[in-house]
């Protein structure tokens, strides 16, 4: 019996993609070759970059408004650097709402000089910072939309005149957004998109060749956007099954549908943690990420009993995943688009059951 | 019925490594979840990837020699990048033998003084230069051991007290050398190791830290070292792929079962291009590739309809992949580990057929 998954990455997939991901390996477009064993520049992968490329900015209402879509390797952590490589001549805004947004700022530093405009360290980054002013003069403002491991998001997006550049690997075709006020959008597959081992990149082609450093070849977006994603062998697997999910998406109802699902499998959980007195969720409610719930057994009554009990019981459920970061402990579920909503109902059975049994 | 596959790369895999890789998708260990739809950090995965990197090691004999195996993203194309940044200070040496060699000198003058040794450009490259000397105060010399495009396949290496850097992507794993003379072995896996996706990397620990440039976290070898090949989400499909054919390989009696299997079928093939008149072999007789055999239609004879009549038989015969890169033209069957002897005896089989014919 397939498990409730609510790992926080990688992460559940659709199982119809699973299904043709795995025939794929053996017996590809009935050519009897496998999908990894066949040259990339042949015409049956070409199309399937291709295919990809383009339902990404479909999805994403971005055909035909200057944007390329990438699908690249290194994870968010080297667009971390690509960003900051191609794009910083001298100061760069950072919002820092986490783990990641650090670990982006860490590495523009060695590219210039970086202005964090606002931080939720503070409060160990259980909530996104507002009102804070950008600089007119930055060369971008760079913010994480989502953040898996404090389960906070950004519900909306500063207006600027700087170019906006967005780390959405944890969000990423989850919810409407107006796409086209970004800049720059990265995101790792291993979430909503597929595998791990690709990247993809979506980025408004006039903002580039503004810097004036040298950019090695594989750090550079041009190259990547002169060879059509392909300026060495791609890593076939990830890309195909992230086409997959994109075309899966597509026949849902694209982004508009999977808002509404997600909305309503959040709405579930978060009003089981806000009723049920044995929990307290972890992030400010305004700033709750639609994607990741992050939660603690209520401080006041918590004890190693009651955790154990409480363990015991989702792993019963079939539940898988629901540890949360190591960095933080508690729970997180993350429910991000495959994962379905009888999911969610299952763990919020279990918590019910904890309430009923303690 | 399952094709004779020729392909330069990526290339053919065994059968029980593609079948177990396919499973693996739909159920991991018996687990009732997809290998790509758990944690990277579950012992599940993490004893995968420990596995392929001990497997890397033990096959090369580099067990317990001060050596790290990683598995990384973004190719050798990465690696041209990677090497310069972590290892040039002033000056190297590069060996120039093809297309790859020139894209890792390309990249490396980014960041020093490239001396390039020799070159056997004069020839398009259908030799391997030898009797060059290497600078002395060189950071290190930097050759690539197996050219795809070219056919040509270095023999042996050069005596040199500075470090030795080598790009054995297209011949890793395929002979017995003594790698212990190396100091860093670079290899995409998509020719005998696994799917593309991931970069096989060998490094003498005591060769780093040693250059003035502050190094960004994403291309620093030291990162990866200190968390074990996992600074960040790896591409888990093809390091487990990697993982399954090491351990494929390592059944059938490692590196010096596999050479003996390589030398046969290069031999078969190479001894008919000499026999055959219809064709004529591309690279130097002694510098041949064991892995990758180019040739063509003997020019004095050569035609169209020779040239379609010999496309249409081998494709009759069920061989795929034997178009010579787009650089040179010509045919070439590459003979990666995988490959069976039939298959080898397949192609022959269709060269004395288009003789007896013609």
């Amino acid at each position: 019996m397939k498990k409730h998954n609510f790992s926080a990455g990688p992460c559940i997939l659709p199982e119809e993609v699973l299904q043709k991901a795995s025939e794929a390996i053996i017996n590809f477009n009935d050519d009897d070759l496998s999908l990894v064993e066949i040259s990339h520049r042949s015409t049956s992968f070409v199309n399937v970059i291709e295919n990809a490329r383009s339902l990404a900015l479909e999805l994403l209402g971005l055909e035909n408004k200057g944007y390329t879509a990438l699908f690249l390797q290194g994870g968010a952590s080297n667009q971390f650097l690509m960003t900051a490589y191609n794009l910083l001549n001298k100061k760069a805004a950072y919002l820092n709402t986490g783990t990641w947004s650090s670990k982006a700022i860490k590495e523009a530093k060695l590219f210039g000089e970086i202005v964090t405009v606002a931080s939720s360290e503070d409060k160990n980054f259980n909530y996104i910072p507002k009102n804070y002013s950008i600089p007119t003069d930055a060369d971008y403002f760079h913010c994480t939309s989502n953040n898996t491991i404090y389960g906070t998001q950004m519900k909306s997006f500063p207006e600027t005149e700087v170019p906006l550049i967005c780390d959405m690997s944890s969000d990423i075709f989850s919810r409407e957004l107006d796409f086209s006020k970004f800049d720059l959008i990265y995101a790792g597959a291993q979430k909503n998109m597929g595998p791990a081992g690709t990247t993809l990149v979506i980025v408004k082609n006039d903002i580039l060749g503004k810097v004036e450093r040298i950019i090695p070849s594989m750090l550079n977006y041009q190259t990547f956007i002169d060879k059509d994603s392909m300026f060495n062998t791609p890593p076939v697997f990830a890309v195909y099954t992230s086409m997959l999910t994109l075309e899966w998406l597509k026949k849902l109802g694209g982004i508009p549908f999977i808002e509404k699902v997600n909305e309503q499998k959040s709405a579930l959980l978060y009003a089981e943690i806000d009723r049920n007195q044995l929990f307290t969720g972890s992030a400010t409610i305004e700033d709750r990420s639609h994607m990741n719930a992050t939660f603690t057994i209520t401080s006041s009554i918590a004890s190693e009993a009651l955790k154990n009990k409480f363990d015991t019981l989702w792993k019963q459920a079939n539940i898988n995943g629901l540890d949360g970061h190591r960095s933080i402990g508690g729970y997180r579920a993350s429910m991000y688009n495959a994962l379905p909503l009888y999911s969610v109902q299952a763990l919020v059975d279990v918590m019910q059951e904890l309430e009923r049994t303690s």
